[in-house]
Parts: C-alpha cells; sequence; structure tokens
C-alpha cells in the first residue's frame, strides 16, 4: 500500500534489522554534524539559528518519503545559504520581519519550481549551467562565505557581501577586533582544520579501529561544540562581550503557510530559479556519485520532486532552503547508510534535540559557528581549476573566469547570470564557426579528405565542402558565408557539393539557409549538391519543398557525386597510384 | 589615397560613365520612394517627418564610404521604426521633447553597439536569432505596424501598442471615423495595392519597354503623393480635419551630439542592443541576397562598422535609426545600381530635396503615409510559414509561435526576447538528449549498428554506446545518466566502450563527466574505453589529465575494442554468414 503511493520505499519490503542498525549510527552521526552545521548555516543566511534545525526536520522526512537517492543527506547547505542571504537582502535587512518573511517566500518559490521542473522533466534546464560555471561560482561563494564570517570570528562588525564591501569594512574595523572572541575562533578553527586530518590517526593510536576512528573523527565538531560552550560558560566570556547563540525556542516548529503577497512573490521568483538550479545541480552530483558506488540508480526527474516537496516543507515550518549537501551526505554514506530511513531517524534525533538540549545550546559561542561554516567551505575551494580549465579549453576557462569575478565583485547571482550568460555566448561563438573542410579525392581510392591536411585532387568546376556539425541556428549563417565567398572567388565554379556525413541534425533556420543558399547559387548560374545525407535526417527533408526545388542531386556517396560531375578526373584520380603514406585517418583529418 | 582610408571604395578606380549614368537613374528611383517612405516611417516612430528625410543623408553617405554591399539602400525601415517607437515610448511620450532624444539616444547607442560588434567581430551574436524567430517577430511587427496606421486611415484616435490596446481602442472610436480621411485613405490604399502588379502592364500597353515600364511603376508613390497632396490643397480637405504633414523645416538638418545622460543610456542599452540586432540580421539578409546574384561578397563585420557609422550619424544629425531595407535595396538593385555611388548620389537628392521641396510637401495627408506604410508591410506578412515551419519541426514552429503570440499580446522587445530565450531552451533541450545508439556487431563484418535498428550480437559484459553528437555541456549529463543507468541495469557488465565517431567537440564540461563517468565506473569495478576518437578530440584530451586515468584503453576501432574485450564473440560474430537484408546504411540507421 504504502510502496504503492510512494514507489521509492520500496527498500521497506526487505527492511532488515541489521540495516535499520546501520541506518540508526548513519543517522547518529548525521545528526551530531547537522546540530551544529544547521545552526551554523542558519546564521550564514541571516537567519535564527533554530531556522537551520527546523530545515531538518520536515524536509528530510520528505526527502525520505519521495527521494530516489538512498544515502543523500539533505538539509541546510553553505552555498543556498549564501544565496538566500544575497536574494532576501534585496527584500528586507537581516532582523526585520520582513527578511525570515522573504526566506520562507524563497524556501516555498524555489520548491514550487524544483516540483514543476520535475513534473514537466525540466530538469534539462539545469544543463544551462556548464561544470567551469558551477566549478567557478562555488569557488567565489566559498570564498564570500568564509569572508562573511570575519565578523564572528573578529567579533566586530566587519560587513559586506562582496569583496569591494568587505575589504575596506575589514580595514577600517581592524581596530575593534574583540581579542576573546578572536582567540576563541581561532582555537576553534585550528582544532577543526587538524581534526580533519589528524584526529583520526590518534584514535587508531588509542586501540580504535580503523573505521571507528574515522566515524568518531567525525565527532570533532561535537567536541568543538561542547568545549567553546563549556568554555563561554565556565570563563563567563558572554559577559566579556562573546557574542553566543543565546535563547532558541523549545519545541518543534509551527506549520503554517506564510503570509506572502503577490508582490513579493515576483520578486523572488529569479533568485528562487536560481536557488533551485545550484541545489538540484549540487544535490544531484553528490547523490548520483554515492549511487554509482553501490550501482544503484537517481531518477533526475524524481529528485527534483522530492527535493521542491522538501523546500516546500521548509518554507511552511520556519525553515530555510535546503538541499542535498556534500559533506553530510558522504558521512551518511561513510557511516553505512543503507536507506532512506536514515534521514528520516535524522529528523526525528534533530525533533527530539530541539525538544530536550536547545537550553544546553544557549552558550555556544557564535565564533565556533563561524569556524564550522569556514572548515566547510575551505573543502568547496578549488583554486587549481582555473588554469587547468584554461589549458584545456581557454573558452570554458573564461566562463569560469568571468563567473568567479562577477561573483566576487559583483555579487551572487549576478555572478551565476554571468556565467550562464558567458557560456551560453561562448557556445554560440563556438557552434557558429563548425570546423568545415573543402575536400578532394585521394588518388587510388573513393575516399575524400581535407585538401589542406592531405594531397588530393579537385575540379575548379566543383567545390566540394564538409561541415563537421550539425546544421542549426547558430551555424546556420556560417554556411552561406562560406559558400558564398567560394562561389565569388572561383568565377568558372558550376557546382557546390555539400557533404553531410557528419550532420545528424537540420533544424528549420538551416533548412531555409540551404533554400537560399540552392536560391543564391542558382541565381549564379551554379548547382547545388548533396551527398551522404543520414536516414533521418532525409526523412525530415522530405517534408518540407527543399529537395523539389534543388537544382543539383542528393548523391548517395561523395564519390558518386563527383563521378557524376567531374567524371575524366575521378575516373582518373582514382586508376592512380595511391600515395605512400596515406592510411586514411578518421574523416576530421 | 581615398582607397587606402577606405578600402570599400575600390569601385571608384574603375568607374566609368556608364555606371554613373546607372547609378544616377538608380539613386532618382530610390529617391522618389525614399521622400514619402522616410515620411512615414518617421511618422511611425512617432517622429516628425523631417526625421525621416534626415535619416537619408549622413547615414547614407557614410554607409557608401565604409559598407561593403554595393547594391545595400539604406534609410529608415517600418520594424526598425516600430521598435524605435516601442523603445521611446518607455521613456517619453509622443511629442514630448524627451521622446526625439531617446529617439536619437537609440541611434547613437545601436550604433555604438554595431560598432564595437564590428570591431570586435561579433556579428556571431545576431545568430541567437533563429530564422523562425526572426520570421515569426517580422510578421507580428507587420501586424503591429499596419494596426498602428488604423489611426491615420481613420483620422481618429484608434491607439495602442499591442493588440489587447489597439483592438478594443479600435471599437471604441469607431463612432469617431473622420469619412474624408478614410475615404482618402482607402482610394491611395487602392492605388497602391493595384499599381504593385497591375500598373506595370498598362504602362507596358502604352508602349513602354518591360524595364522600363517596371521602373516606372515604382513611380506610384510619387503618384499617390502627389496627386493627394493636391486634392487636400485643391479641396481645402485640410480644413474638412484631413490630417496632413504641415510645415516641414527648409534646409539641411544640422548637425550636433545630443544632451544625453547617462541615466537615459544605461535605459536605451537593452532595446538599442535588439534594434541594432534586428537591423542587422534585416541589413545582412538583403545585402547578400543582392550580393549573390553578381557573385559579389559582403564582409559581415565590416557591414556591421558601416551600419553602426550609419546610426552614430542619424544620431547626431537629429534623424532616426536606420539599416538596410529590403524594398528600396531590391529597387536600386533592379533599377541598376552599380556602386555604392548610388547612395550617395541618393543622399545628395534628399538634400536637394529638403532645401527645395518642402513647402510642396505641406498639404501631403499622414493618411498616404499611412497607406504607404500599410503597403509596405503586407509585403513582410508571411502567415504560410508558421504551419511550414510547424511541418517541419514542432520545436523550431513552438519559437515562431511564443515570438508571434508575446509580440502580438505582450510588446515588441517582450517578444524578441521571448523568441530568443525560448529558440535557446528548445535548442538546449534537444541538444541535451543527443541520439545515442547502443551498438554491436554485425555478423560477418566488422561494422556494429544500433542494436534496435539490425541484428547485431553483444556481449552481455560489454555495453558499446555510440553519441551521435560532440559532447558538450547540455548533453554532458545525458550520457552519464544513460551509462550509469546501464550499469545499474546490467550486473555482469565488466566494460563500457564509448564509440566516438560522430563526436567532433568534448569541452571541459562533457571532460569532467567523462571523469565522472570513469571514476564511478571504476568504483563500480568496470571499465571504461573509449574508441575512434578523432584527431582534434584526441589532441585536446592529451592536454588533461583524463586519458593517465582511464580505467580502460583507446581503442582505434571499435572491431579492435570487441576484438580485445570480447575475443570470442567476435571472432565467432565475424565468420557468421552475414545477413541477407544487410548492406549497411550510414552510422546512424
Amino acid at each position: 500500500m504504502l510502496t504503492r503511493l510512494f514507489p521509492n520505499l520500496d527498500w521497506l519490503r526487505a527492511y532488515s534489522r541489521g540495516a535499520f542498525g546501520n541506518d540508526l549510527i548513519a543517522a547518529l552521526v548525521v545528526t551530531i554534524m547537522l546540530i551544529p552545521q544547521g545552526m551554523a548555516y542558519a546564521m550564514l543566511a541571516g537567519l535564527p539559528p533554530q531556522a537551520g534545525l527546523y530545515g531538518a526536520i520536515l524536509p528530510l522526512l520528505l526527502y525520505a518519503l519521495l527521494g530516489t537517492s538512498r544515502t543523500l543527506a539533505v538539509g541546510p547547505v553553505a552555498v543556498v545559504a549564501l544565496m538566500t542571504a544575497a536574494a532576501a537582502g534585496e527584500i528586507a535587512a537581516q532582523g526585520e520581519p520582513g527578511y525570515h518573511l522573504a526566506a520562507l517566500g524563497i524556501a516555498l518559490v524555489s520548491g514550487a519550481i524544483m516540483l514543476v521542473m520535475g513534473l514537466f522533466r525540466l530538469g534539462f534546464i539545469a544543463s544551462f549551467l556548464s561544470h567551469p560555471v558551477i566549478s567557478g561560482f562555488i569557488t567565489a561563494a566559498g570564498i564570500l562565505i568564509a569572508a562573511s564570517q570575519l565578523r564572528h570570528l573578529l567579533g566586530n562588525e566587519t560587513r559586506g557581501r562582496t569583496l569591494p564591501d568587505i575589504v575596506p569594512s575589514f580595514i577600517q574595523n581592524l581596530s575593534t577586533i574583540h581579542l576573546p572572541t578572536l582567540a576563541l575562533g581561532l582555537v576553534v578553527l585550528g582544532f577543526l582544520f587538524w581534526s580533519r586530518k589528524g584526529l583520526a590517526p590518534v584514535l587508531r593510536r588509542l586501540g580504535l579501529s580503523a573505521g571507528m576512528a574515522g566515524l568518531l573523527a567525525k565527532g570533532a565538531l561535537l567536541v568543538a561544540v561542547a568545549g567553546s560552550t563549556v568554555a563561554v560558560w565556565a570563563l563567563g566570556l558572554d559577559a566579556a562581550g562573546v557574542n553566543v547563540v543565546g535563547e532558541i525556542p523549545r519545541g518543534l516548529p509551527e506549520f503554517s503557510m506564510p503570509a506572502l503577497d503577490l508582490g513579493l512573490l515576483q520578486l523572488l521568483i529569479i533568485p528562487a530559479l536560481m536557488i533551485a538550479i545550484v541545489g538540484y545541480v549540487e544535490s544531484i552530483s553528490i547523490g548520483q556519485t554515492l549511487a554509482a558506488k553501490r550501482r544503484q540508480r537517481l531518477d533526475p526527474d524524481r529528485e527534483l520532486i522530492a527535493l521542491g516537496a522538501a523546500n516546500l516543507g521548509a518554507g511552511m515550518s520556519n525553515a530555510m532552503p535546503v538541499t542535498g549537501g556534500l559533506s553530510r551526505s558522504i558521512v551518511n554514506f561513510d557511516a553505512g547508510a543503507e536507506t532512506p530511513a536514515a534521514g528520516a531517524m535524522t529528523a526525528l534525533m534533530i525533533a527530539v534535540a530541539l525538544i530536550f538540549l536547545t537550553p544546553l545550546l544557549h552558550f555556544l559561542p557564535n565564533a565556533t559557528l563561524a569556524a564550522i561554516i569556514v572548515v566547510a567551505v575551505a573543502s568547496l575551494l578549488d583554486f587549481r581549476a582555473l588554469p587547468r580549465t584554461f589549458a584545456y579549453s581557454r573558452a570554458d576557462g573564461t566562463a569560469m573566469a568571468g563567473t568567479i569575478a562577477v561573483t566576487l565583485f559583483i555579487g551572487v547571482e549576478e555572478g551565476l547570470l554571468a556565467g550562464v550568460v558567458l557560456s551560453l555566448v561562448l557556445f554560440l561563438y563556438r557552434t557558429s564557426r563548425p570546423h568545415m573542410a573543402v575536400i578532394g579525392q585521394v588518388a587510388g581510392t573513393e575516399h575524400f579528405r581535407n585538401i589542406e591536411r592531405h594531397q588530393v585532387s579537385t575540379d575548379p568546376a566543383v567545390f566540394s565542402i564538409r561541415v563537421d556539425e550539425s546544421l542549426y541556428f547558430p551555424n546556420a549563417r556560417a554556411l552561406e558565408n562560406r559558400i558564398l565567398a567560394a562561389v565569388a572567388e572561383n568565377p568558372d565554379l558550376r557546382h557546390v557539393v555539400l557533404n553531410c556525413v557528419a550532420v545528424n541534425f537540420i533544424d528549420a533556420s538551416a533548412l531555409e539557409s540551404l533554400e537560399e543558399i540552392n536560391q543564391r547559387l542558382r541565381d549564379a548560374g551554379v548547382q547545388f549538391h548533396l551527398t551522404e545525407v543520414k536516414g533521418p535526417v532525409m526523412d525530415r527533408l522530405q517534408r518540407g519543398h527543399f529537395l523539389d526545388e534543388l537544382s543539383g542531386r542528393v548523391f548517395l556517396t561523395q564519390y558518386d557525386a563527383m563521378a557524376a560531375l567531374a567524371p575524366d578526373l575521378t575516373r582518373r584520380t582514382l586508376a592512380a597510384a595511391r600515395p605512400e603514406d596515406s592510411h586514411l585517418p578518421a574523416p576530421q583529418g
């Protein structure tokens, strides 16, 4: 019954005590990470700490019901938190009531967008984000996230959303650094960085197994939280000016539809769309990586539906936007999570914590949360990606550099948009200049190759050209220009032969271009022929009038065309000795 | 000296008396069209009539100096005039001083954009406009243009910029139709429509040669202008409420830089960019068509520079935005224009007309100009294009229908933007789902074909897939999904072979996808192999680390790969009898 309503729950049928035990351990480890991370990311988003914890209850339950990944850990994540802060900050100042409302609106709208994208199978829209743009965006966002935590680590008023704001603010506020806060922050930061690699070996030396040591090392967060909280409480640091989390409302979140008006929703659509796409891309990437390790499979459209439901749940439970996060998912997987039940158990543990443990978190210093954020985003930074991408392809490197620069210097949304536009423009630029080769016959064969790379024979009355790309609107004009140029240059030209061996598709723009080429060649007294047209392309051409109006013919092969248009030369070339060095590489050569 | 500064003036060296005579006749015919059309398009743009005439002086001289087309007739055109009205109307109401200033700003900014695009060889940006979008946009703009002239033809206050505005306004104002204006307008309209096909035969019957009759028929505009002007003057129709052009300042335009502030320029950038692109596309299309008829050639980047200079000239001489127009260019060509001198002579004739003839135009009724506009745009309407495009490709038809609908119902700029976005999204949609074929070996051969279309043998441990598309960011994820799905479905799988025969390019996103596929397959205990990688693709792959990390090998051919990975089956299949019906179509089959 339940599995019929929720087909993703098929794992329930064979759920064993062993799997339950594994899921329980994984849920415990994830919960220990999630309590401080949730509060930290809420702080990053400019929201009260409970917003992060609430984001780890209803959204996790909904994802467990609907999601197709068995090990993805959903909840608040750093990049989405930063984007939420940027978008909500456009609506209201942090701390104003409108600010949290805007954040809830973002969760609802981005949830609805994901849901619609999933239901209508529009997940392909995420492909507008190329890898270099995502990678550049995440690195730049990581830098901005770390910079935004300076305020909490220094205990002063360093503020700003982009480097041109943060850097001068940092310098102006150097004189107001609160030394106890800085000292506490540095100790926690040092401990956390050290623990990432140094803790497990120490635990192993204490006699623990490698696996157990690795798991317990994830408890470093707990140690940092507990240690710094006790330190503040015992030393009275809060009275000395160290900012602490303070009171967190005890108990579960209230469920209600936030009072959003239409004007606000309209303002939120663009940022929510961007958050939905970034969140989806981040989540599906880690989800697929983990699923592949166990030969499991994600359904991208159902993932969108599940993440959409999770965000709708977040918006209706006073939480913050969520998605599948990198670090907690890896921990969940490594800790042995076998089914989505681990996520549901995490949600229950967080709920229990909200009911019983919030008083204990009163003295948790903000500096500790800031240190947790900095350590988490440090793993996102990949400074070597830029030179590596540039070395592979200048266009991709340019898109990445543009994304990074605009994100750092102008803003998060602008950076992402700039990346999308840049990669589309560069893509169109490349596609608008497809590789085109003028081809001739290789002596002693029926093969035709690029005249610039091979010794081939050509007839001055015949211009044979091969386009190594499908023909569609970005490159329709390029072919027209190339052929018309050839006609203008060669007064003896009588035939143009278009070799379509690499053409997988011809769209309406390219079809019109072909019609125009045909017409213009006819005006100039030149016949237009096609060769090696693939079956599906031919099927489509036959739907229009182009083939009826074609001044020349459609030949099966280039050799057939040349044998008909320049029979003497073609026969002579076929009979000639094959050149010694010719072993005929693939057609693009 | 002059030809070194302006390389396009090479025709000057061999300029003959015969060419001069031909250019002079063409210039005269074009001038006769241009005087009423210029005034009419100025009216369409919401500007005083002289703005259209000024747009036919300096811009034409600049284009004659810099342009590469020998027969293109530059000047005010209908679609650009409509777009100018839409954009300037956002800044100020028609008739306010800010309105003409905005129109001059549009000419300057779009001129500067064209100039920059030409200098930096960015003409490919025009390929963002697919043919169906242009065609749909021009048809919809034609409808809006014709509807906008109802006011002048009916002599009432029918107004509005989109159908939802114009239709109710038309109905409300039915009771205030000014009958003398309507009668005059209908007579002119009827005469002009008839003259398009009916006048030349009549002239031929009067004993004129076919060529001369065709040329003189272009004088129908002059007849309509002169006849209706005389009618108004003689019958005193202006006193009876027929609106006339009125006073046109006598003499040449003043040259000055309009007083634009930065805020206004910023507002104008987007509409000016759209006007620049539409103007460029319209101009280059007709220019290339005409050039091809005489086996001449245009340089697309220099065309941008020349059109940019022409628009800067327009902005600095109190004129309106200009581009190469369809109808006058064809007339110029048919009248025998041989060189750009024809354009320069047209400019001089217009200047002479401005100095001496403007008083004669005082009684020219607006209804005549409206009729000229309606006749001119009627030839732009192509209602059969939509079903034709739909029949060829649903995606292209959708883009066209969307462009038409948004242009008619929401606005000109929105329509163009919607078309660009729609065609990009549909393009990405198609590209994000490339044709992928699982392939197997055809008995008795070394050939491999789609298992869904041919009888082929496959080995359960080897998954061979051919992608019929280059690998780049829109489709990078699709390949990943397809391969991971195959791995999840086939527990016996040990090898994945990617056949790259149709891959012309691999961008950084696809490279990362390949790296992820390799890593995930390795995690799942599956080797990843490539075959038939083209030379340039291989060169690029060798710049990165992918080939070092590849878990499998790169084979020269698919047969080599299968002979190594499944030697028994491959040898058996090669030795088997070749199926009777197999004559092996092109690889996509």
